[in-house]
């Protein structure tokens, strides 16, 4: 295992310590539960708070989304495992400054269970919680269960859009509606080249030969769509936004955010490739790009492969997304 | 070889095109170079220009550190080789607003040559030229051969104080001066785990065993200090301060800035782990740290790692530091 660290078993809280060392304006540990981190000052009084959390490994997912024009809290899990429900708990209580609180988290059955649970117990004492889901990622489930799909990269979009929509004053029900419109014009496919190594085990998250790639795997080594020999970037790229695509029904005129997103270890030029590609293709469709997004804004620790997002945008969104958002974790584009 | 490439031959100027097509606010190719980009709008009238450049797969470095506050033009080489005396001498044109120029680059032996032939050329054109290179990388040379040193990572803090003096509207001789100070008072040491394959020949860039590290190592794969089984990230975390800290004659009531820099592979929950073991270090020495920069500063495409540079501050170099500084490539902490 090609990694850098010490006690496996210590490798979330260690990487938390050194957050807060390192980021002492921005975030703060809650202070009943060092698995949930709070943005400094905490959500403004009278603004809706937005609770995020899921695994850890994902990094800047999950909690490099949290700050001012993104989410108040997270509650952290360990290494593609899913937060406690305590977590979860201490995230809506921190995040909650009256008006409410969105949960937005991805479509993994451990993180929305937890979440469940802690916002039943929240709503117990008082509290207005609602959870909207992202399942933005294609290859994991068809469109007639797109309920069942996986949450990838395109949660980035919904957190920037709600947070936007939370910092300027929306209620509560206005901001999830700003969170499921997000959702429901975002698509992502992903392509993976190489498998990540669980710190806890040594042992990679899936199996892959050396000249094969998997298109539509998820971020933690789902299966996808097809396995294959690695072939040239703009095939690969034509590959996932084909996907991509084929349900925003976007035609001439049509304006898009677009994000190319890398799982690790794949290079920013490898990324640039691939968006050169995506923007010829789009202007041959006559769609306007309105802003790409291009780093890693999603991970698989150390694994190589990246993932093409779109988000479909109407004159509402594009001025949410234009929003200012700040976290020292997320790329500048945001 | 596990790349999201094209015809390898084209790797470099499509990484360009995506590039300019992502940022087509931020940067612009040269007029007569395409291996040359400006930042957009040139050099502000009457500031010193900066620019930088050197091979490419090391992204953000070095076309990354194009920006408000940072260089004005960069010239591009292939990957892991300098760039043409061409695209020095149009980026030296392309970065002169009458001011003059300050090229700033990691000492290299070809970057440097045809830096040097550029500014010869540029200077019988009756342009001032001043070149200084970075040579942080305390593994490379020992202090006594400090001159030979090759530039890595904390070339980070010499485009933000030189690019803040500029932005000031400093003169040449001023920004050369503040630019030798930074240099003068950074020390790098990085720790490699994993080499990185290069497009065009498909072979790794050194070989490495599995279980092994290699303290020391540079970011093209030259040979470092010591190789040996894999340690724990805080036994390694000690191993690059140590060497760092020889040289800097840090004590009590010192400040500092730290870049805990990843090679391209290496997770940020790693880095992170190594921060926070830099923190608590620093703390007993009571060394106080003004800023961490986490993160992919300058990489060796996916090539597992790290360093840990560290710049000691005195009051006129921690305001340079904090002078804004804009590019999309960089991570937000500079």
């Amino acid at each position: 295992m090609k990694k850098l660290l010490n006690d496996p078993a210590d490798f979330v809280d260690e990487a938390l310590e050194g957050l807060l060392l390192t980021h002492p304006g921005h975030f703060a540990a809650d202070e009943r539960n060092p698995r949930v981190l709070v943005r400094k000052g905490g959500t403004p009084a009278g603004q809706v708070g937005i609770v995020t959390g899921g695994g850890s490994g994902h990094l800047p997912l999950f909690l490099g989304y949290v700050g001012p024009g993104l989410a108040s809290a997270v509650a952290v899990g360990n290494v593609f495992s899913a937060q406690s429900s305590d977590a979860a708990l201490a995230a809506i209580r921190a995040a909650d400054s009256g008006a409410g609180v969105l949960v937005l988290i991805g479509n993994y059955t451990g993180d929305r269970l937890n979440f469940e649970l802690a916002a039943d117990l929240a709503e117990a004492e008082g509290r207005k919680v609602r959870i909207v889901r992202a399942g933005d990622d294609v290859a994991s489930a068809p469109p007639e269960r797109a309920g069942d799909r996986r949450g990838v990269a395109g949660i980035v979009f919904a957190y920037s859009c709600a947070g936007a929509a939370a910092a300027r004053g929306d209620t509560l029900e206005d901001v999830v509606a700003v969170a499921e419109r997000t959702i429901a014009v975002t698509r992502t496919m992903g392509v993976g080249l190489s498998a990540t190594v669980l710190p806890t085990t040594g042992r990679p998250s899936f199996e892959i030969g050396a000249d094969e790639m998997e298109i539509g795997i998820g971020i933690h080594g789902e299966p996808g769509r097809v396995r294959g020999p690695l072939r040239p970037a703009d095939d690969v790229a034509d590959d996932l936004l084909d996907s991509v695509l084929a349900e925003l029904g976007l035609g001439p005129g049509s304006r898009v955010a677009v994000l190319v997103n890398g799982l690790g270890a794949t290079s920013p030029e490898e990324l640039y490739i691939l968006a050169r590609r995506v923007h010829h293709r789009l202007a041959a469709l006559d769609v306007e790009v309105h802003r790409t997004l291009v780093g890693e804004f999603a991970t698989s620790m150390e694994m190589a492969g990246a993932s093409i997002s779109v988000l479909a945008l109407d004159d509402e969104l594009t001025a949410l997304l234009d929003a200012p958002a700040d976290s020292p974790l997320v790329p500048r584009g945001l």
